[in-house]
């Protein structure tokens, strides 16, 4: 019956792990309302031609893993396959950009879609987060984004990161780079993989982004931008790095780095996570500037430009895990309940809502059972206190209040208790926030 | 250009609106946590089957309102109309009944769809948040859980909340239900709407939820579920009432209250929101036992029961709009800075990056400018403390700092601004935890 399990390439997040995916969610909104961001969520689905218009000519490759079907108005609607393209029509749709406080900073979060081979680490459904500058244009912009995902990533906890960034240069730059990349790969066009081809003729900056193995072997020796550039992008450049050298970001320039969508320019970058030894774990945030999009959606030209990243949450979750950067996320039961006979079930049910509304969790049961259960319970939530009571507590107004780390118990009165769960529970207690 | 606009029945969330969907969020999973709940984020489409099953024999009334596709592996898919159904298919996939923690208590929170025609307040992607108990089955758990959904309501500020609460009974009370009611209308159908045409063959009870006015006017004469009850589902429902009691939340009986779904068994339930003057502002949420869900996936049929209920975030959202309970989403900028010159500027660039990380919201120009405009970008970012500093500051190494609220202005130094910020804006400062 395999209609029981979920769709191929989707799954269930419960319990640590979907905390652990909120938690990312919460310190990324948290860094990006610091740095003056707005939160932007879009639909989950888009008409078709919104994805076709953002990525341009190379729509038929990237169609092949969209998530593309017809409504009951027979519309073509695509599940989103990434944050951009929604957020720049949505700018668009909304006139965002009429405001006197260009440029526009954005933020988004949320699951996108798309239609690949599932392997291991990759969904088909997956979860991103993401920003977007828009409307205005230097220097300072492009260091800053950069530096925003930096401290996203720092206040995740991670250490030993560090940011990968290139110049694509303005657009002459990167015609004349094309041009020189098209001799160089022409002759040897027959040896490389079937998309290459395609490539060639579309954009071969994109070669650069092939995953096989010959043709990157193939690609290493091709023509570097960093020959092709202007004089102004080569200035640009160099102000955005002084830039992160002032605030101490730890960056190399590597100069095979292209992000091959047609609408980047200048300035695109990643983020890398090294072992203290040195190890690489690869990008967990891509890049950069852009040109162009808000007027394939019928937006203004003059304001046109804008520089972003996305991360993937998948990614930095199990990279959190394998640093132990996730011991915030684990929430212990403050209380346990053990009530003995059916009165004191009762008194439970009250008091249970009772301490909750006072912001404890509490775990309380349900029907009458022994002490025995109860305890493993409290050992499986992580339970940092029990209050036990019975027929004789209740008659004289008191409870059995048990430190389950400690070992030690008191006796308290219920009209007390408030005051002593709160002087035994404050060291602890402001986690809450999370 | 139709296609720069979202696809129709959806919308953009932006800025004010989204912060407060991400409060309303937040609150319901702190309320939940403290219930002992569990969050659980399911796909956003399932195998249609999926959602065939969960609804049972009516899925052809329910099929026309699904967002159901190919996709290229020619599997059908729907995205989630609601989120029960994800969840206990879940549940039954993962084997998390496999536990002696029993009843599983486990909270979502996401986007749902159904293709239906946009009207006022409806939305085809559309946001609910809600809760599954499973496993475990007294009048405990039934009144606990419409105690949680009255705790999320009256944690967000709501007031006014009113349960109406009715019971359905056993599965043999219902069956008598049914066919009192079968015999009831059959007189009557002729000049009934078409759905309740296939309603009184499938199930009569769902006649009693129809929305046409004249259909409703036969409903009032109909026999009530009251006559039909076993002494058993009255005991219990007795219980549950007294329960609610005991936690002084206010309820009424509705005994024309039924939840015309197959799975909904003993006590269903809604919360209202009343006005001071009594105006009933309609339901905001609805909940209620049901039962066989997890065996139609398959899973275990002696542990088959549950309770749960919904909300509808966008409801919840246009309520505290109108009752101004959204006065703790609001984000004011915390800080703006005001360079004067080409260095200024620079110096702002690395002293907004500081004063970030310090967890302060700030603003920064990204060019030289005059303070004419800054000033009204300060207004207009409602920025507490303005940071002014130009050449000579530079040389003397301090900052003008001004109070926009008191416009009152101090010199402070470069080395004390960190301390200097913290006395002045730590009283409003403990709000970060949204």
């Amino acid at each position: 019956m395999s209609n029981v399990n979920p769709v191929k390439g989707t799954h269930d997040v419960i319990g640590f792990e979907a905390d652990a995916y909120a938690y990312i969610e919460h310190v990324f909104s948290q860094v990006a309302y610091s740095f003056g961001y707005d939160r932007i969520v879009t639909p989950i689905f888009e008409h078709t031609e919104v994805f076709d218009r953002a990525t341009g000519e190379s729509s038929d490759v990237v169609r092949k893993e969209m998530y593309t079907f017809l409504d009951k108005g027979d519309r073509s609607l695509t599940l989103r396959p990434e944050g951009t393209a929604g957020v720049m029509r949505s700018i668009v749709t909304n006139k965002l950009y009429v405001t006197p406080d260009l440029p526009l900073k954005l933020f988004y979060s949320g699951t996108m879609y798309r239609y690949e081979r599932p392997q291991l680490g990759r969904f088909r459904e997956f979860r991103q987060i993401g920003v977007e500058c828009v409307g205005e244009d230097n220097p300072y912009i492009d260091a800053e984004t950069i530096a925003l995902a930096m401290r996203i990533l720092q206040s995740l906890g991670f250490q030993g990161l560090k940011v990968k960034v290139n110049t694509l240069g303005d657009k002459a730059s990167r015609e004349a780079y094309k041009k020189a990349l098209r001799e160089y790969f022409a002759p040897r066009i027959d040896d490389m993989c079937e998309d290459c081809h395609q490539r060639l003729v579309l954009n071969p900056m994109r070669i650069l982004d092939c995953k096989v193995p010959q043709d990157q072997e193939m690609a290493k020796s091709a023509p570097r931008m960093g020959e092709f550039l202007s004089e102004e992008s080569k200035q640009r450049f160099k102000k955005t790095l002084s830039l992160l050298d002032d605030l101490d970001i730890d960056y190399e320039i590597d100069d095979g780095l292209v992000r091959g969508l047609d609408y980047y320019g200048e300035v695109v970058f990643e983020i890398h996570c090294l072992s203290h030894l040195g190890k690489d774990y690869g990008a967990i945030c891509g890049g950069g500037h852009y040109e162009g999009l808000l007027s394939t959606f019928g937006g203004p030209s003059d304001i046109d430009v804008g520089v972003g990243f996305a991360m993937g949450v998948e990614r930095i979750y199990s990279l959190m895990l394998d640093f132990d950067l996730l011991y915030d996320v684990r929430r212990d039961a403050d209380l346990i309940l053990m009530p003995m006979g059916e009165d004191a079930l009762r008194e439970a049910f009250a008091l249970s809502d009772a301490l909750r509304s006072l912001g404890y969790t509490v775990e309380a049961p349900y029907r009458q059972g022994k002490l025995g259960p109860l305890f493993k319970r409290a050992e499986r939530k992580r339970a940092k206190y029990a209050i036990i009571f019975g027929e004789e507590e209740l008659k004289q107004h008191v409870y059995q209040v048990k430190d389950l780390k400690e070992e030690t118990q008191e006796t308290v009165s219920v009209t007390d208790l408030p005051s002593y769960l709160e002087g035994h529970l404050v060291d602890e207690g402001e986690d809450e926030g999370e």
